[in-house]
């Protein structure tokens, strides 16, 4: 971000024809972008959604609502075209890529699905760390090859994604190490437990947790003990993104938590994103008052893969398209 | 609507491949469209805005923070391309239209706008009703001619944007009217009066309700006294939407100002509204609350011209796009 772009952002919104601040948010984007990109001509297009899949270990003590399977069987629902991202994708004008970033069984050849498989699912953190260190970085790198290849394509907004059945079970642990909370004070039904569900899994989280002592200190490390191969590879995604110039939108819950990790990593990752909506898992205010970012959307989503970033990704092309292509007072011969 | 499609859409939300609820408002979203549109296959392209643009008799009370002559500059620019609502519609990718329902001065021949004048500006709303009987009809049916035109070009979706300096002051008089409360609950600073001015507002507002004292009693006459005709023509295109099958997203206060004038006059209409925002504009939530609906978005705007309809559009897209494109969980051959 260029203060002197981000200030002539600031004058332009005044000058634009309007009541200045009648835009609300969408100014604020609007100078956010100009500001990131290094122009009063800033755009979104082409955008790029890649989806993260990957199993947990943890799926054995049974947290989940959905069986560990499922995760496969979706990663083929997104290569038939038929997943809700694929809709919204499609919807909100963005190109999308599946990464197997380590599904428990491997899904072969899948149209559109990149084999970048770490392992067969993380081992279960309850037992020990998550991920070996080698997995962790491999993970990590996941992230940075797709955001490499978003470089490539020319992508000027990136949106990560994630599919990985009990996956609000790691991210719940990571938010709760980085945030110093008790779990119960984040954990939340995720795909549909009970609540009966929901205390086994803020048992579960506490187990981890003391085993885990303390991860917490230091981002990566918690990441290697408590977090999935999907979410290191948004972890790294967003810290290649934020080194790259590539402007991010973050999704929900899971999303904000790998977000989380790559703030504490780096803090200047959290410049280049974008909170696209507040999901309905009840956890993500508290992840989204540590961003210190107010999304874009509130509608009550609670699904992942994207979805509510791919949502928000219209708002920021709106607001992108505001600053480009308004006249200015002057322009207008509004003086 | 049809009941049994609306069942129909409830159960395939349901059957999609994603836990039930998980997309929460876009869900209800794409019932309500599947239900309005009689189709599982709901889709909103193309879109349309149409804005209308009008004077107010009632800006010779200084209550507005811009001379009543930027109506006229802003159909210029417009015309030119360069208003948010420009940008805003072609980033939504929703056609746009134009419409001179009275504007003081008349504009003459400018590109992209149509003239249907029904007067140089409204009648001073203090001194005596807006309009005349004859002229109130016209402006209805300047809404009305929007709808046909849009009906004939396909339209799915209708959006009705507004342009008039000063038209805060009759939107909120009318709501006064009709919601029989003191105009001090809804006045607000519009395109930007201080508090001395809005205090002012409310007195001139005051004066109206006092000189048209029955006149809440019947929405038509309440518009014909404390209306505009830009107001009538939204409120008209609403009525029209509604009897032709076309869903319309409502804009922010003068809009739903607007809404709830068509939906006193024919409460069947507010099956065919959706609320795309809530507005910057205090009053607005009291008017949301009248339509009992909820806004797909808060995003602090305060523009009118139709901008935070416009920006809500691709939401609606989305919506259309899960119920029409996801897969159902037998399809995916996950049961």
């Amino acid at each position: 971000p260029e203060p002197a772009v981000r200030q002539a952002a600031e004058r332009r919104q005044q000058e634009l024809t309007k009541p200045p601040g009648s835009l609300g948010h969408l100014e604020a984007i609007a100078v956010r972008l100009a500001a990131l990109q290094g122009t009063q001509a800033p755009r979104v297009d082409p955008v790029r959604v890649v989806v993260f899949a990957a199993d947990h270990g943890v799926t054995s003590e049974g947290i989940s609502a959905f069986p560990a399977e499922v995760t496969l069987a979706m990663v083929q629902n997104f290569a038939a075209g038929g997943a809700a991202i694929n809709a919204l994708a499609r919807a909100a004008g963005a190109e999308l890529e599946v990464v197997d970033a380590g599904v428990i069984q491997d899904p072969g050849r899948l149209g559109g699905v990149i084999p970048q498989r770490v392992g067969p699912g993380t081992a279960n953190f309850v037992e020990g760390p998550a991920m070996s260190t080698d997995q962790c970085v491999a993970a990590l790198d996941v992230g940075r090859a797709a955001v490499d290849r978003a470089r490539s394509a020319g992508t000027r907004l990136f949106v990560a994604g994630e599919m990985g059945i009990g996956n609000t079970t790691p991210a719940t642990a990571l938010a709760s190490a980085l945030l110093r909370l008790d779990p119960v004070e984040l954990a939340g039904p995720g795909t549909g437990l009970d609540e009966a569900g929901v205390s086994h899994k803020v048992k579960v989280i506490r187990r981890a947790l003391a085993l885990h002592g303390d991860a917490g200190a230091d981002p990566l490390e918690t990441l290697r003990c408590l977090g999935g191969f999907e979410i290191a590879a948004m972890a790294g995604a967003y810290i290649a993104a934020a080194h790259d110039g590539i402007p991010a939108v973050v999704d929900g819950f899971i999303a904000t938590a790998a977000a989380l990790v790559a703030v504490r990593a780096n803090p200047a990752v959290a410049d280049w994103l974008f909170l696209g909506h507040v999901s309905a898992e009840p956890g993500h205010r508290r992840l989204v008052a540590a961003l210190d970012d107010t999304p874009l959307l509130d509608l009550g989503l609670r699904l992942g893969e994207g979805s509510g970033a791919a949502t928000a990704v219209p708002l920021l092309r709106s607001a992108a398209a505001i600053h480009r292509e308004m006249a200015t007072f002057a322009e207008a011969g509004l003086t």
